[in-house]
């Protein structure tokens, strides 16, 4: 094990914050979770994040001089190359924080940070579902629809940081209100609540509370309205997927996320209503696949994140 | 004037075939202009074009050995990179014609191809309103809606040289039915023809064949229906920049095509979708923009397309 073989990859979800000692196969050799709730604040982050690093580097023998990094995924807006946090979306108290500058200046390493999603999309493209692609794109469907782009192995952030918004591409303007307040955006037909409001409307029968989880397991125990709903979705994510793949051309898309852990339930629709609703060049030239890493991606991402800057032997730069 | 300051670029279209002599500053010394009835097949084509060449380079007096090359723009799906056209969308007896070959063993010159629109796009991005972008979304409007991308300097192509299909989206599943034969695209939206259908739909008086350029006389004199119509074209042409502004995050969008010359007539309503429908960060960081280049961006691209492949002082390369 030479140096610099290590890295650290942090996700920062709205629950919980999944930090990783990660090899250079993408493999987690470490784990531990830090509660959102409690290290939330920027400064109170930073000293959880100091804290597992000590842990992660300790448990595994490994001093923290050996790690080539800590990289972070967040939920919301950063410009990546100066290691700054716009904001995030449903954590207050992030405004302008230059994040990386204070962690790096706590651990004495190096740190990199961006959006939870395009580290995501990076771990798949490196270590998972998207191995090989030229161009790549990465959806996650959960609470939220989000997505990441990588271009010839880099990941696109454009100019402000926000590309990938896949979410909230209008698919229907007569459609289903969202969270962002427009009507019919892909977040609205095929995200976590408009699961359940559409198994809501064809009057899926079940007991307690109904999740996509339990939707997916009414209908793979042969629920006939439960297997329409996904039906739907799988038909609507294409209907969103078929304008990505008209305007970027890729040769892979990678779905993951809570909600795509349905995958075989809305696959084949999926796939059809891209061969039907694409151009056929590019829809036949684009693989769509299920994610690989699950739960880990966004750490083995953020761990991809640290090597692409630190060796240069992922090509990772800002803005393209 | 050093050799290779001068290149030739060409613009297949529907009706004409536009060539002109370009030189380092973006201007075009001499053109002239082929009918494509005449030389629409490619034995044809190519002897057309080697006449052209002559005669430009005759009418000014250039030895056609100092020209850097000739590019040509098509309208259908091309394989830059090998100079081969896969097909052309209205223009039978072309399927996998090498063109770039053929030309050059004919020319002898550099030769290259790409589609029409890329070129329209790059030309702008190079000398004309895309100047200085970063990011930027070239959109034509007219008979078909088309689409090109310039990212960090490169045409990006997409992995089958299909990428930029913007015509294509879905606005509206239960929009109108499209030339392509889904409903709601984006062409059948704000293409020239449905601008038209818009106009009759909204009983704009009007003498004889009512076309987009009647439609703009009208509404500039002060037709309330003919303005009412290019706002409504503002706003669904908003609704489909507003997704692909959130997808990628660009800092120009440039706007041009016959439809464009309404420009004043729909600008503003544009940009007021613009900021209601796209997420805000992505909407602040992009300008909207009318094209500069008229009818001569297609062939000033074309020969942009030959200095980047010759001198390198341009990165325009395949599939990226």
């Amino acid at each position: 094990m030479t140096r610099r073989q290590w890295a650290i990859g942090v996700d920062f979800g709205g629950t919980n914050i999944k930090c990783g000692l990660v090899d250079r196969r993408g493999r987690v050799a470490s784990s531990l979770v830090l509660s959102t709730a409690e290290v939330s604040r920027p400064a109170a982050f930073v000293a959880g994040i100091h804290r597992a690093v000590e842990q992660l580097a300790a448990s595994t023998g490994l001093a923290p001089t050996r790690l080539a990094g800590v990289g972070i995924g967040v939920p919301g807006l950063v410009d990546a190359q100066h290691g700054i946090v716009h904001m995030l979306v449903n954590v207050p108290g992030w405004r302008e924080v230059p994040l990386a500058s204070r962690l790096r200046a706590r651990l004495h390493r190096p740190v990199f940070i961006d959006n939870d999603v395009n580290l995501v999309t990076l771990g798949e493209w490196c270590y998972g579902a998207g191995r090989g692609a030229r161009i790549l794109v990465g959806l996650t469907l959960g609470t939220g629809v989000g997505g990441g782009l990588v271009l010839d192995g880099s990941l696109y952030r454009g100019v402000s940081g926000a590309a990938g918004e896949l979410g909230h591409m209008v698919l229907d303007p007569h459609g289903p209100r969202c969270a962002c307040g427009a009507r019919g955006c892909l977040e609205a037909h095929v995200g976590a609540a408009a699961v359940v409001r559409m198994a809501r409307q064809a009057h899926v029968a079940h007991h307690g509370r109904l999740t996509p989880e339990r939707l997916a397991g009414l209908a793979r125990r042969g629920d006939r309205a439960a297997r329409a709903v996904w039906q739907q979705v799988g038909c609507l994510l294409g209907r969103g997927l078929a304008g990505v793949i008209n305007l970027l051309n890729p040769d892979r898309i990678v779905v993951g996320g809570g909600v795509a852990n349905a995958w075989p339930l809305f696959a084949t629709t999926l796939q059809r209503t891209i061969h039907a609703e694409a151009m056929p060049v590019p829809a036949r030239a684009v693989r769509v696949v299920r994610a690989q890493l699950g739960e880990q991606a966004g750490i083995i991402g953020a761990a991809v994140l640290v090597w692409g800057q630190t060796s240069g032997r992922w090509k990772v730069e800002g803005g393209k």
